[in-house]
């Protein structure tokens, strides 16, 4: 099994996908924020890569919800933060979602025969779903600002540590896959600092979201895997 | 001192380089190859583009070297085996090099206020020379194939542990060099498997060229450093 990484979402280019599992990470926060919503009863996650597109794919009964700038859209329902993805709010309701680089990347990714949103919540129900596929994966890290973030590096590594594990599958990366498991290696005991120091993790900061962060931290603390299915990301486990 | 860390030539663009030392890395092995026939007397090294600037700006007594496709280009004197370009056959001569990653790297940053070529090789007395320099730095690293080399990476890795080292610096690096320090960090006491394993590597090794991958994997072993002045490389240390 061959698993590619890519370091930012300005790196993927379509082909690069076909008849493969993409898994897609935006830490801080979109993919935790899909997986925080599924977790607590969200019936599904719509995607949408801009706001008038979320707007315009909203029906009765169903919130909207997303960030620009890390700040809530005037007029949604919510904002970007797993924190507010609680029972109350999201049990058994359709979730609109628009992000800045986490809801392009998984556009991005739907050449993929199978595509998936990881987070380091939950990356080991990730890597075993994945390994269940039996495809070559492709990891995509959607970064900030077109830009490499370390926090779905880490991410990356932490699922190539776990797609490792079972020791019965023969496994390769590239390049860029093998420096990000050293990335996690090296940094494993510390990820909610590493997270802190990055530079999506200092902007949260600066706006008072460290709660945020420490949330998005928590590693293999969740089950879902959000499975993309036509236009939804909807909860398999 | 702010130290930004470039994947890939393809991430580069102009306005990153302004009032910046850039240090531009292709350890397989273009800036192996430069520090060495500079280290072992070679006037000067001109890197060139494609193999008909390299012609064009050959005069007589000059050298030309570089490969494409990790092979010597037909008619010239040297490839780009750092080995090749030993005293006997460079002292006292100018080097008219082209290679596919690293003189197009090399091209890109000239619009900073001073251009290092670094390596393994070399990498220490780079960075003591940059710190030098007072100016924040870019590094970048070349890759292959228009895709992040490791080697690459370790190297941009090491260049940050010795930028660090005097200790004396407030120095900050972004998300891509924090996860190169990590990459180092995880490897250092394994440097020439990480290039052995690494995909250009793997091409060197199919083509019989094991004993350049060890050639460049040998660590501050060199005090030359390459700056460019003008469109010539010469020594500085």
């Amino acid at each position: 099994m061959m698993v590619q990484v890519i370091s930012s979402v300005n790196e993927a280019c379509a082909a690069k996908f076909h008849h493969k599992t993409a898994i897609v990470i935006d830490v801080l926060r979109a993919t935790s924020t899909i997986v925080a919503a599924l977790s607590a009863g969200a019936a599904s996650v719509l995607p949408a890569e801009t706001v008038m597109d979320a707007k315009s794919l909203h029906r009765p009964g169903d919130l909207l919800g997303g960030e620009r700038f890390c700040r809530r859209i005037a007029g949604f329902d919510l904002g970007n933060s797993p924190s507010e993805y609680n029972s109350d709010t999201v049990k058994g309701r359709k979730v609109i979602l628009t992000t800045t680089n986490g809801t392009r990347a998984i556009h991005k990714s739907t050449r993929a025969d199978h595509v998936i949103a990881a987070s380091l919540l939950n990356a080991e129900a990730c890597a075993e779903f994945a390994l269940e596929l039996k495809r070559d994966i492709i990891i995509m890290c959607a970064g900030s600002h077109d830009e490499f973030a370390i926090e779905d590096g880490l991410c990356a590594g932490l699922l190539l540590h776990h797609l490792r594990k079972p020791g019965d599958v023969f496994l390769e990366t590239d390049d860029f896959g093998t420096a990000m498991e050293s990335l996690y290696a090296d940094n494993r005991d510390r990820m909610e600092t590493i997270l802190m120091n990055s530079a999506s993790g200092k902007r949260l900061l600066k706006l008072g979201q460290k709660s945020d962060i420490a949330c998005c931290a928590r590693v293999n603390t969740l089950q879902e895997v959000p499975y993309l299915v036509g236009d939804v990301l909807v909860p398999r486990r």
